[in-house]
């Protein structure tokens, strides 16, 4: 199929709740899913879910919607949702271990195969059924698992050095929770930064443009 | 100052992301930075950085680029950093604790003052500074302290019930990390949600797409 390879950073977020939201359905009572429901998931419009659906192949019927059975064959088809991927993470402080211990992550088939760390009282013990390990055998055990995404939750200092381990460990993706300003990563090494002071910029953004068209209105 | 009310979320975060650049550079040598400068903090093109900066207001000069005092004081009025915001936080579990602990939201303003938890075993410690207070004192708390934006760290199944009780105890902005599907709501309270999964189904899909672009190339 030919995905449209330019997806807006927005459009795949859109694109990734229509997924958790037809995965919800009872399929044995719905065949057909409204683009008004599927806007109504992300906030956004009914148009705005029929444009962001056009990105994949056109799939909709006049006054019926969406089939859903084919709606979800082609949201798999972008997302990979076919096998389980294996993921790493390194850094079990407070926000590793919620990693680790959220359920989300298993529902979505990503499967969090070990986790390293290079404080020694953590080395050894269990998380759930995740070993942390000694980041000194990174390389070893992503050679073994065949992980190629990682999750990077350590301090700021250490981001870089654990980026760069990551890389010539043969990790590909890597999601970065640390705040640490801009990592660099070799071409070809998909790198995502979740930083949560942005994500509260991003709120009070929004809160404040609300307040001020409430004034201005 | 006319800041356009409808920035697209990858908008503000590239704006965001300009913000922290801008504020980490040595004032005493810098007085101008250039959108190749800025394209290069987010990944983007100069392009794109100009093309960002328009909403706010033209500050470059051919040649020159933006001077960075004009520049950061456009993004002090879009993201409001002139004050402390205080930002209180519902549910003291990994993440919440993560959350509490991460020296990046004191950097930029952010204040969480009061965190709350129904675990009678976590209520009266304190966290660093910050005191785990029994939930149903919510109200009276955000009253005194004038919070008017919350972070929510709950298990999925309270999460709406805890969004309605914060939503009556005043709040406006609330950011979500509880993986809890839709909640819903009133008209004039902002919403926004933080998926770990959705952050991995974005980081799979952009690794699929790169190795499909080698795979065809």
């Amino acid at each position: 199929m030919d995905v449209d390879k330019r997806l807006s950073t927005s459009c795949i977020y859109r694109l990734a709740l229509y997924e958790r939201y037809i995965s919800s359905l009872d399929r044995a009572r719905d065949e057909y899913v409204s683009s008004q429901e599927l806007g109504d998931v992300t906030g956004h419009s009914a148009a705005q879910a029929r444009k962001d659906l056009t990105h994949g192949i056109s799939l909709g019927e006049p006054g019926k919607g969406y089939e859903i059975r084919k709606l979800e064959a082609m949201l798999t088809r972008i997302f990979g949702k076919e096998k389980h991927r294996n993921v790493i993470l390194v850094g079990v402080g407070n926000l590793g271990l919620a990693l680790i211990l959220y359920k989300g992550l298993s529902l979505q088939q990503f499967r969090i195969v070990a986790a390293f760390d290079r404080d020694v009282t953590k080395i050894g013990k269990y998380v759930e059924d995740v070993l942390i390990r000694d980041i000194r055998n990174l390389e070893s055990v992503v050679t073994r698992t065949g992980a190629d995404m990682a999750i990077v939750c350590v301090p700021a200092q250490s981001a870089q050095q654990i980026v760069d381990g990551l890389v010539s460990a043969g990790i590909k993706a890597i999601l970065n929770f640390a705040p640490a300003g801009r990592l660099t990563v070799p071409e070809g090494i998909v790198l995502q930064n979740v930083d949560m002071s942005i994500e509260l910029d991003r709120l009070y953004y929004l809160l404040k443009a609300q307040d001020d068209s409430c004034a201005n209105s």
